[in-house]
């Protein structure tokens, strides 16, 4: 069986790693000639993903395609699909979660919580909003990682408005911001894993330490892992989805946004899971039996980010001095250049106690520098 | 820093797998031009392992060398370690492990427990010692996986004595086999793994089943490991050492031989360990810190082996049903070709008793099969 990815990132690069133990042979299109997982395949394709075309052409030759982006042509993707090729998660899925107004509406349709929110089409349908501040715009296509977000707060940062079509979403009340993954095969055999909780660094927007388990009630988190059935289930969709919540200071749950693939908020799972969610996202898309979610240690993971005021071929300072440190695993993504903020790679660290996994998080940001 | 492996099989596929984790750039030499690792790096050379001009030919591109199998032209390797190049594990060390003789002469002046013996040139020196039946006879040279070992019962057998210099040994009075793996970096640090039992196939004499924590007491277990600590001190050697032992009726301990490579009774700590073996290799033969050792759960690993009257391309029955069962991890060795005995792949199976990990272990040999 030849299996087809779309991008050859961070994600494809541990999806790989997970794949050459069941000996899968994977194939690989990525619009970066050095992208991340250029060496570890027996074929790597330079291509646009988001071109009908090229997609079209790429799929061609495969029995199953997946992805670890969103953004690429589902058109191309639904045409693969109708010839008999296996595509999942399925291009009637990504076409809703690429678009964050269609999003929106599948959950006010399903009754499934999430902050309130109006549709504009450009600037002028934003200006005329000057009257709940503050709000957040999001592009409904092509936000990622902080990117096309703005919150305004006030009638000066509407001139900064993007003039494209947005969502208008009410700013939450917000306690905590958590992330759910969930796994669902052909057969229909659903897996959540245990909540993880998402801390933000305020300036990039980026997540910076996550933990599981989450400090939220047990009843909380089964909410949350039950929300995340219920939308894999509505979509029938087969492979991982990332559910990402907000918890609101009256402890409701808001689904914030989904990503239907290995997700950061899941890379925890590699060291501290029975199953990561790469070798669970593999089982969900072969139809194999699902793996279990169970979590063996408490964990934090914090992203390895390219430092302020470097751009250029990336060097890594202070690994040998993180290494010294036991139960640190430090995950190198093999990006040749680095820029302030770049997603260079993530270190999962496993504890005793989600306290001492955050401590040994902070030193992690603090012994390790991406520099050029 | 640019790394070359010779040797591209099993054990240098998992080594890429985690050398991915910290970007490492890993060139590979292999005689077969479909060895497991072709497509796994970005520079994968086809050639003689064993040939003089070949090897160093490839090293003088490399800033570090290391091998995942001991059958190398050591002499090239001298000749790298001194232009400039490292060679870890060194090769003065390879010399005394590519020649049992050596390797036993070693173990009898550092007064290393280690089964009596003698040495011998030819079939006619083993034809003469028809006086103290059972004993072992082992090549010096080449042998490996149970193939270069006769055992001689009677004068019957010494007809198909191997007519090459050889060690002729007192069969022990073996209870069991254990394995105990040490690493120790260039700074003189050194980790010891816990001790692992060693189930033999008497008909294949393949490590079977292996299982962590063997059943052995403390008292044991500390004196496997400080004689393996010993021996890797003695030769200040730089990586991983796998050194099997016997533990005789009376609970003596005699080294058995030796491994300067991650080894087949190390697997199992790829999941069941904080620090992997194929880690720890990397730590030691970049003098990084070595890892924690610890083992997190009870472990048995089994080897997945082609099927008898099976010999082609590999084809494997029954993977669905064994990831039906937790806790399984599978990994096939992307071994284009199956034949019968050959090592394919292996699993290991966590729980929380090694009763439950064999019962397990045997399960796998029964569910999946590696036919042609």
């Amino acid at each position: 069986m030849k299996i087809g990815l779309l991008g050859g990132g961070q994600l494809g690069r541990m999806l790989l790693q997970e794949a050459m133990n069941w000996n899968l042979d994977i194939c690989i299109l990525d619009p970066d000639e050095n992208a991340p997982c250029k060496f570890l395949t027996s074929s790597f394709s330079v291509g646009d993903l988001t071109d009908y075309e090229t997609v079209l052409n790429f799929g061609k030759n495969c029995d199953l395609i997946t992805i670890e982006i969103e953004n690429v042509n589902a058109d191309a993707l639904m045409e693969l699909e109708r010839s008999g090729v296996q595509v999942y998660p399925q291009p009637n899925v990504l076409k809703v979660i690429q678009d964050k107004g269609l999003q929106k509406m599948f959950y006010h349709q399903l009754g499934i919580p999430t902050a309130e929110f109006i549709l504009c089409e450009n600037k002028e349908d934003v200006l005329a909003c000057d009257k709940f501040f503050p709000f957040v715009q999001k592009l409904r296509k092509g936000g990622y990682d902080g990117k096309g977000v703005i919150i305004h707060h006030s009638k000066e940062s509407l001139q900064q408005a993007f003039d494209a079509p947005s969502i208008l979403e009410v700013k939450a009340d917000i306690k905590m911001e958590i992330s759910v993954i969930v796994a669902r095969n052909a057969e229909g055999q659903v897996v959540t894993y245990d909540a993880v909780e998402c801390m933000f660094d305020p300036k990039l927007n980026l997540v910076d330490i996550l933990v599981s388990p989450a400090a939220i009630d047990h009843k909380l988190e089964e909410q949350a892992q039950a929300l995340a059935v219920r939308i894999i289930t509505e979509f029938k969709m087969v492979g991982i989805l990332a559910v990402e919540f907000f918890v609101t200071n009256d402890n409701q749950l808001l689904v914030n946004e989904i990503a239907p693939r290995p997700h950061n908020s899941g890379h925890h799972t590699i060291e501290a899971c029975t199953t990561s969610q790469f070798e669970q996202h593999l089982r969900s898309i072969l139809n194999m039996p699902l793996g279990s979610t169970q979590q063996i240690l408490p964990a934090a993971m914090v992203n390895i980010i390219g430092a302020e005021g470097n751009a250029g071929e990336a060097k890594y300072k202070g690994l040998e001095n993180l290494l010294a440190i036991s139960n640190i695993f430090v995950h190198l993504y093999g990006k040749k250049v680095t820029k302030p903020g770049r997603k260079m790679g993530h270190a999962t660290i496993l504890g005793n106690s989600t306290f001492e996994c955050v401590a040994n998080a902070k030193k992690v940001k603090e012994l390790l520098t991406v520099i050029a």
